[in-house]
């Protein structure tokens, strides 16, 4: 606390991101990073720009990047939106698409970004309980509201919603703005950018940092109909011009063009998860079907506290949450196949 | 418009960025960017950032980097604050510190993203007009308001007010936040970061991409007391909790390392600065006096917009502000000794 801090400072409870510890090398399967590195392509595109061209300002409205994205998804450069990681296209959207006034609508187990945002932005927000297989209870948002958001697949559960249940949820919130948070969607799903040439009220935001293993060059994006990017790139015009920078902007590029290798990447995280799904059910866990690239997981006799600790001190990270509903679950990164193998080994010792 | 947007959105007069026009090549003089390149360490750094580590996050709390700036100051790490340029900083700064309410204070002639971040965040402002030889009115500032910002030296003017004014305007508000938005401190100013231990309400906020050549990187910071770092690091972690990726890291550390490169570009900035202020005088010009990488000038003959109009015609960019008080002015930002030469010939053949 401060006296020099604004009311809304003093009353925010920030979001806390997964531990990147210092003490030792751990394997990390705590933040859903892909265990693949960026493409080799992507590598030398980034390279090469660290050129002395770096004194000059990158291009504001980033438009090589939004042809690129916009191509690969059947859209026009007027639909996208790019901006540092989808985290901040989030904040941006929430500033751009949601009023203080009638609530907005989110699950009560998802990102848990979003109650945060809606702290620092002041917008009310009406929690929907998860079915208790964690599936996504549509009903529920058909009700009277100022916006929608959510994931798909949700997080940390990893359940997906089918396209025509978004379809239902968009067509039938006509009036306000739906996001559907598709973070994870390259690793199982359909991505919902197909129907926003059908509904002007639909935002789709994806992100670099898990399908294209750009984690660490802070890119993500959003989808829509040319009004509802126009309205981002408004706030975002006040707020900060340049949000990505010529490094990230030519490796974005690279990463995109690059199809064989994220294709091939996605592909391997998918089989990994399935062989480790089927491993840890075998160890008596209960994992909620995934389309991420990370399982969500139980077991009956060894809670998820113990279990997460244990683990650490296996040299294992992974992330449990100290939360209703979920406290006896623990998150687990799809690494890859070496790494799963040697989590299942542990995993096994400790609830064997 | 859109019945999509947020009322703020509907609302916004989004800051304008200086073109980047890409219908030819153009001497770019308009966005008081650094006509020399990074230095060759700080290129090589984000070479070999360049790598397969990307697949992970940054580290969120920027550790290394911020040591580096602080013991550069005298500082701690606690005292500082990154951030994705300090456009990004300076919205931040605004969320944290300053409340609606009270309004806040800050010149009728500066950096023209102020009054677009008040309005994005709903703080009330008073302008406070210059003197007329532009420079910073100080008893004015005195007055009663809920916090100040200025830039020193002042944008789009180039003046600078020396330490002990910033002192005693920092000093007689102590009880709300004063925030020196120093980006172009280091050519020829001395910071107000010696005044960081003294006075708990100050704020000094800088940038690597004038004086350190990275405007292509988007790297600013905040110093202040730990208390108000504390409040930016609160609000940065509910809005997005890397902002800085990992490439942009690596080649902050190194430029922050490389003193010796650092002073020689500046040094060679203002050398040309004082030449070509001296033959723009001698053509007749007003040059308001410059601390900064630009002059503010003006000329009894020929309007600033037509002025501007030919040079443009003649290959060479300047900014126009079209804006009261200022309408009659040119900014013109210092490139490299040729680029300076061939601006006084042009400029010397359309006044002469």
């Amino acid at each position: 606390m401060s006296i020099y801090w604004s009311k809304i400072t003093t009353e925010l409870d920030p979001y806390v991101p997964g531990e990147q510890p210092q003490d030792k090398k751990y394997i990390k399967l705590n933040t859903n990073e892909n265990p693949y590195p960026p493409s080799p392509k992507t590598l030398q595109a980034m390279k090469d720009a660290a050129n002395a061209d770096l004194r000059l300002y990158p291009t504001p409205t980033c438009d090589k990047l939004r042809e690129c994205i916009a191509r690969f998804h059947g859209l026009t450069k007027e639909q996208v939106f790019v901006g540092n990681g989808s985290d901040e296209v989030l904040a941006m959207s929430f500033m751009t698409f949601f009023d203080p006034g009638r609530p907005i609508l989110f699950p009560d187990i998802t990102y848990s970004f979003y109650p945060v945002y809606a702290g620092l932005f002041h917008i009310y927000y009406k929690l929907l309980s998860l079915n208790d297989d964690f599936s996504i209870p549509v009903e529920q948002f058909l009700t009277d509201n100022g916006g929608v958001i959510f994931p798909n697949p949700n997080a940390p559960t990893g359940r997906y919603l089918p396209l025509a249940a978004i379809e239902e949820i968009v067509q039938k919130n006509a009036k306000q703005v739906v996001i559907v948070d598709e973070a994870y969607i390259d690793f199982g799903g359909q991505s919902a950018a197909a129907l926003i040439n059908k509904y002007p009220n639909l935002l789709v935001i994806q992100t670099f940092s898990k399908s294209r293993s750009l984690a660490g060059m802070r890119i993500g994006f959003a989808l829509g109909n040319k009004e509802l990017i126009e309205g981002l790139e408004r706030v975002k015009n006040s707020f900060n011009s340049y949000t990505l920078d010529r490094v990230a902007l030519a490796g974005a590029i690279a990463a995109f063009q690059d199809k064989d290798y994220f294709a091939g990447s996605c592909k391997r995280v998918i089989a990994t998860r399935e062989k480790t799904a089927a491993a840890l059910t075998k160890l008596g866990f209960t994992v909620i079907p995934s389309a991420a690239n990370f399982l969500f997981i139980s077991h009956s006799v060894i809670s998820a506290a113990k279990l997460y600790q244990l683990l650490r001190d296996n040299g294992i990270l992974v992330r449990y949450f100290n939360k209703p509903r979920i406290d006896n679950f623990l998150r687990v990164s799809i690494g890859s196949e070496e790494e799963m193998d040697l989590f299942i080994q542990k995993t096994a010792k400790i609830v064997g």
